[in-house]
């Protein structure tokens, strides 16, 4: 199954706050459903939200009882309006709502053509991600090495995308291609998508990994177990790599012990007329810290940050792995063909 | 209260497994429910495990039958060689065990003049815990101004200690000494000492604390909130710090920002004519990482890491504060007279 698929009205999706013990499936029918699945991370990861985002508007198209084209994208607008709200970080889901609230303004016709063209565009949007993910990973495989450690950071995989990743398909590429390569996944509190969902897609698959707490890090690189990381992003901008909290001290240790550092993502994610400075990190609610699986394990009222993205500087990073090929950011050779 | 108490052939102390929600008090009897202490973390830190040795073995001596000197040492002998299979890496509890059976077997009289010496020696350590804190606190303070914001890792506060800490020490000798300061205290995963007991501390003595996760270090010192380090140690060895896993990566981080990184610690947890490659770092549980409050968190059957230590080359140190003085281990001037 797909991470997300749409059929006839209705979103089917995984609630991945109930991963690894559970397998929830959500059918989503609306717009309003999808927002409150994206803000609690029953819906998270870059690629998928762009994809959810369009199946957002989707819904509000396919469930609209507009008569004429101007109160249809009136709607759409609202929608997309209350999608702009939920993250404000991962780039790929802004991407997804002008593509197609451009593509609803396009378009000639009565509110069924309309309607169904943004539904198609939807579709259009998730197909590409699934094609996007097997490119990627092609592209990246040729980075990792027969028995190369790596270790990734949160979830870049399937359930960050409609299938198949963003940094575990590369390591899915490099293994299936028949590499013998370990995976060292930080469990990356405090949502832990490492331990919930990158180490359950992992052992699902049969590619050897390996759990650590963030905290370990420096550890496994002074130990020597890692030679190699590889991340995803949330947003690429001119400067920097955004991506999930903990990502820049892993940057900046892999440079003190000379590990490459890759990022892989779609070009959906690339924003790359903007500065890092210009990017809003998300701040999230400070119970995600506070609370343990339901359980309180601070004491009460105690002050929390909880930044849900960290700024990775550019120098940081060996090379960005796309659907297009690979880019060494800090090389004179700007861009490997592919 | 202290942390640990001795009083008529018992010893009491708080159940820190069950901090910040129950205050567990554990009255313990023998030297092996000390050393199952131990081994749970029901008693930990560095110099609070040398205090608990000590008293360990006064357990065994108080509750003795022995008849004469040579049973006495042979049991008190026994207990040493329990107490020093419970925790492998925190140096205190060897020095604590070695100086009450070197004490012990110099003592010449009757199997209860040698327990009296025994209890006595132990009371001693313990007291000595006391001032040493204390001392360390006077003597780090001068290096915390007024406005500062200092980031300490794991706890190394009045639980870890028979009172008043070391890392902690210093911030409340700085504090009470009336300079305006912040903490921002790590979780230190997986047994969470800073979400739990650290942040406890603090915010009981009313200091200004603010929790984040262990993967939040790298941000908060990029954007400027942090301008000390401060942390304990379970070791100082010739070339290298050895305290709770995620100290190292701090350390890579504080030196990468320009932070200075301060290590406070009492003379008992010095062993200077060794080298950290000839220290064993133990290896704990799988359980504490895929497991939280008794709930898998991680898919069943996953391969975990779990050392409990790492190590901070000396070159990463800017100071170390003991009840001596301060150590400047990169400078010329290699002592600070106090």
């Amino acid at each position: 199954m797909r991470t997300i698929e749409w059929k006839d009205g209705m979103v089917t999706t995984i609630d991945q706050t109930k991963l690894p013990h559970k397998t929830v499936t959500l059918k989503i029918t609306s717009c309003k459903e999808i927002c409150k699945a994206i803000k609690t991370m029953q819906i998270r990861g870059a690629p998928l939200l762009g994809a959810a985002a369009g199946y957002g508007l989707a819904l509000t198209a396919f469930h609209s009882k507009a008569k004429e084209k101007h109160h249809l994208i009136k709607e759409l607008d609202a929608s997309a309006q209350l999608l702009r709200q939920t993250r404000p970080t991962a780039v790929n889901l802004f991407w997804a709502i002008e593509r197609i609230i451009r593509k609803a303004k396009k378009t000639a016709g009565d509110t069924r053509t309309v309607a169904a063209i943004v539904v198609k565009e939807a579709q259009k949007i998730a197909l590409e991600d699934v094609h996007t993910s097997r490119k990627i990973g092609e592209n990246g495989a040729v980075l990792i090495s027969e028995n190369d450690t790596v270790l990734t950071h949160c979830n870049a995989g399937r359930l960050a995308t409609v299938d198949y990743g963003t940094a575990l398909a590369v390591i899915r590429a490099a293994w299936t291609g028949g590499k013998k390569i370990h995976v060292i996944a930080t469990e990356t509190r405090p949502l832990l998508q490492g331990a919930r969902l990158t180490a359950y897609e992992l052992f699902s698959d049969g590619i050897p990994v390996t759990l650590v707490t963030d905290s370990m890090v420096g550890y496994v690189m002074a130990e020597g177990l890692v030679n190699k990381i590889i991340v995803g992003a949330d947003r690429i901008v001119k400067d920097a790599v955004i991506n999930k909290i903990g990502t820049y001290q892993i940057s900046v240790l892999a440079s003190k012990h000379k590990i490459p550092f890759y990022v892989a993502a779609p070009q959906s994610t690339f924003d790359m007329n903007r500065l890092a400075e210009n990017v809003v990190i998300e701040q999230r609610d400070a119970r995600e810290v506070t609370e343990f699986a339901g359980t309180q394990i601070t004491p009460k009222g105690i002050s929390v940050l909880n930044p849900a993205f960290d700024i990775t500087p550019m120098k940081n990073v060996t090379a960005i792995i796309s659907e297009k090929g690979i880019i060494y950011p800090n090389s004179d050779s700007k861009v490997s063909a592919n």
